[in-house]
């Protein structure tokens, strides 16, 4: 294993992050203490957190070593690949967790949740995870160099999630290499361009384009400045978080949630068709299979709820506590936002849907499972995975009458092969022996807390591994993750680390094996 | 479709069930009306329920068609089979239910509970899957040539699923065929015999031969003839039906604990693997890869259940509702006594598991899940496939940083083919769906319903399923199946049918593709 190759891309990666921190730094500077004239309580920390960064960035970088060629992948493996990831989420959120402890500790009163250093680390890993589970109850009196750091870290995340699954690992032929290559490219045969600065750099443009289109829409739509750039940044990433205590739910404008639904559709695409769009093929993406399915999936669930919803008949509430009319318009308005926000994973809310019947709440379960599409920011066992799944049990059940009939399964134009079939039926397990394990083990954990019941436990546990955030119960719409443990937290941060990862990335570093063979 | 060849089958089945129901009359008439000479409420309708299935059975021999040759499956397809498969269950259930709602017109108090149609077919597609749920609240007090009846179909229950599974499927090429094959017949080149018959005989003489030393060791350890007799059918089928309402806890005794643990424990082992023994490989039990997991899973998960109630240290409830000591000796037994009996999908209780702390109750519903080993009378998703599932993820953690390892996939000295990995795989998550889909179902059909909650729902539906038949909470240790509504019984009928068939069998009959090949 080149342990010096993996710390120097750490080194690189942590010192990102701390450029981030000093123009957060600089820009709260100008906008308070220069503009405003008031001094600001996260000059200090932010600064600091920045200069920590620093040190462990310049120790890393000293002791890694750089990169036999110019790509920077050269000498990197399939183990260093997968180690550099894992490692990457877990010193990135270290480092992201710096600003919210040093600030609770310099200025923040003493009850304030970021006294806790497990907190602040549960917060920077599910801002980078974009999973958007919070343990902050009161989010809008913190100050807004932090809730922008939090959204931005958010942001970065889905970012990083984006070029690594699209870009990267395909390009070192790692995991998910085939699930990307079968049909992005289309009829194209060089397929995803292998240079893998270039295809980062477009995926990048268009991540940062995405982003700068949503902001705008916000502003016009009237939120002001800030509140449109952070919640664009967590739309984007699929992340949610939100600057308000309520969520979206605080604007209570339609308009707001209609913007927020159609970027959050947009967000738990593949990336990859947009690139191929980009190219020029923009059919790519109606042919796509899986972008079909996922259009269909979507649909589906939110027509079930809104059903679902309209035939209870029930007063609707929102996130911000109020009752509102159960007219036509607002239930599919909360209906439509709350399926879609929960199959992205983005988890922003507008209702508090632990009140509606349960049929719409065993949809929404059903959809954190299923997630957004493979190559995007959203989370979930993804998309295309479910409808392979599906397809392989229907040709199970034919082969029980028919067992000489084979039918070859067809994703697009590209068949798929058994290793395949069996990879992505092995995987759809994974994700529920991890659900079930995750479960059991918060229940176990929290056995002395009678809050913690089965509901409570179990939506914990997918909501962290399919990054959704918000569950049901006592970690619904409205609720949030600070009653929770410490070991129940770092339990729930692992789980966020393990599906953002897609599973297989940080479970191999538990074998042995996989450390034996050098 | 050869219907009428299928139609003969099934009145050869329904002519068994009237004369067995004949014999039951001759043995009541003769115990009761001439040596204690009291008349018997059951006498006619017990009589009028053999002369019903005779007419059926006599309509559907006459429309019914002979098989071309003497083996009598001839000319019997895959489709056929699996079609005469799901009919038998449905068509025994039927004329099984006579005797319960005959009796309960005729003789019963108005509210007894088999008053209903729905109720009495329950009860009889409980027994004939041998899952044990009842609707019944007041066992004791039903006649004893009903007792009789309830535990003798689940012991033909389970005799039709031991030589169907090892016997009829293999050498009709259906099903679940590879895994029988894989190792039970050792390293003699024939397999088990293909002649079905003589396999069969010889399966049903075990059985036959295994019941009756049960009885004898009951009897001596204390029970009478008549209990001794009902709880070797249910043991031996794994079924579950007691002929008293505390179930075995009814006998507080040891060594009745201890007999039944060891029964429960033979019966859920693969009959292919005695039949194996007694044609004089003896060792092939103990060389056999499912075996011997199957008796670790036993022993961990018996361990694990009684260090969770050791740890606790509680007080021991027994299905009497009487308190017991928390000593070693009653804690070991009740503990062991639940964990083989859930993983073996017996069902028989002598403690109140639902008062126990979450850990135990998690174990237990995991065991729910695995059940027995592939060709015994449990139930449940097979001790093999959870052996080839695990092999299998263990499998692509590895191939995620070592591609190009590709390490042979062996169950004893078989090599298992990727389609089966899928099939298994498959079958896995089917089971998944299937209780999820079950689960959510039941809470639907039950919304109405303050006592069905989540817990409830959810292991009603394992529990039927995987043919265990008490669940948790209001389906635990000492609750009944009775209050749900008919919608919902008819649902877990169908699950019971579904999960004892192995899910495809009756699943593939929904297929309009299954129809349409004729």
């Amino acid at each position: 294993m080149n342990y010096r190759l993996i710390l120097r891309q750490l080194g690189l990666l942590v010192l990102v992050l701390s450029g981030l921190l000093l123009l957060i730094w600089g820009w709260a500077a100008i906008e308070f203490e220069l503009i405003e004239d008031k001094p600001h309580s996260t000059h200090l920390p932010i600064l600091l957190s920045a200069a920590f960064g620093a040190v462990i960035a310049g120790l890393f970088l000293i002791v890694g070593k750089k990169p036999k060629n110019e790509q920077g992948t050269g000498s990197m493996g399939r183990r260093e690949a997968l180690l550099l990831v894992s490692s990457s989420w877990f010193v990135g959120a270290i480092v992201s967790a710096a600003p919210f402890l040093l600030w609770a500790r310099m200025a923040a009163e003493k009850d304030h949740p970021f006294q806790s250093v497990i907190n602040c680390f549960f917060e920077a890993m599910s801002g980078l995870t974009t999973t958007g589970a919070t343990i902050l109850t009161d989010i809008a009196t913190l100050p807004e160099p932090l809730l922008l750091w939090r959204s931005l870290i958010q942001w970065l995340g889905g970012l990083g999630i984006v070029v690594l699954f699209v870009a990267v690992l395909p390009s070192l032929g790692v995991g998910a290499k085939k699930l990307f290559r079968v049909e992005a490219p289309g009829p194209d045969p060089e397929g995803v361009r292998p240079h893998i600065r270039e295809t980062a750099r477009i995926l990048w443009m268009i991540y940062v384009g995405m982003t700068i289109i949503e902001i705008v829409t916000y502003r016009i739509a009237g939120m002001n400045w800030f509140d449109a750039t952070c919640h664009s940044f967590t739309t984007l990433a699929t992340g949610g978080f939100s600057t308000q205590n309520a969520s979206l739910g605080h604007y209570n404008s339609r308009w707001i949630d209609i913007i927020t639904i159609v970027f959050m559709v947009l967000a738990g695409a593949n990336f990859g068709l947009y690139y191929a769009a980009i190219r020029g093929r923009l059919r790519v993406i109606w042919s796509d299979t899986e972008f079909r399915f996922y259009m269909f999936l979507l649909t589906a669930g939110s027509a079930i709820v809104v059903f679902s919803l309209l035939g209870s008949g029930q007063a609707l509430t929102s996130t911000t506590g109020s009752t509102e009319s159960s007219s036509i318009g607002n239930t599919i308005t909360q209906g439509v936002f709350t399926a879609v926000s929960i199959q992205t994973n983005t988890g922003f809310t507008i209702a508090d849907y632990d009140t509606w019947p349960f049929t719409a709440k065993a949809v929404i379960v059903m959809m954190m499972f299923i997630g957004g599409c493979a190559g995007s920011t959203a989370g979930g066992i993804k998309v295309i995975r479910i409808w392979i799944a599906l397809k392989v049990m229907f040709g199970e059940l034919e082969r029980a009458f028919r067992p000489s009939v084979v039918r070859p399964l067809k994703v697009g134009k590209a068949a798929i092969d058994p290793e395949l079939k069996l990879a992505t039926i092995s995987y759809v397990l994974g994700v529920v022996v991890l659900f079930t394990a995750g479960a059991g083990a918060l229940m176990i954990l929290e056995s002395g807390n009678p809050e913690c019941d089965f509901t409570t436990a179990a939506t914990a546990s997918i909501a962290t591994i399919c990054t959704v955030g918000p569950g049901l119960a006592k970690v619904g719409a409205t609720q949030n993750y600070e009653w929770f443990s410490d070991a129940s937290k770092l339990l729930l941060c692992m789980l966020m680390a393990i599906g953002r990862l897609e599973v297989f990335a940080v479970l191999v570093l538990l074998t042995p094996r996989f450390w034996r063979s050098a």
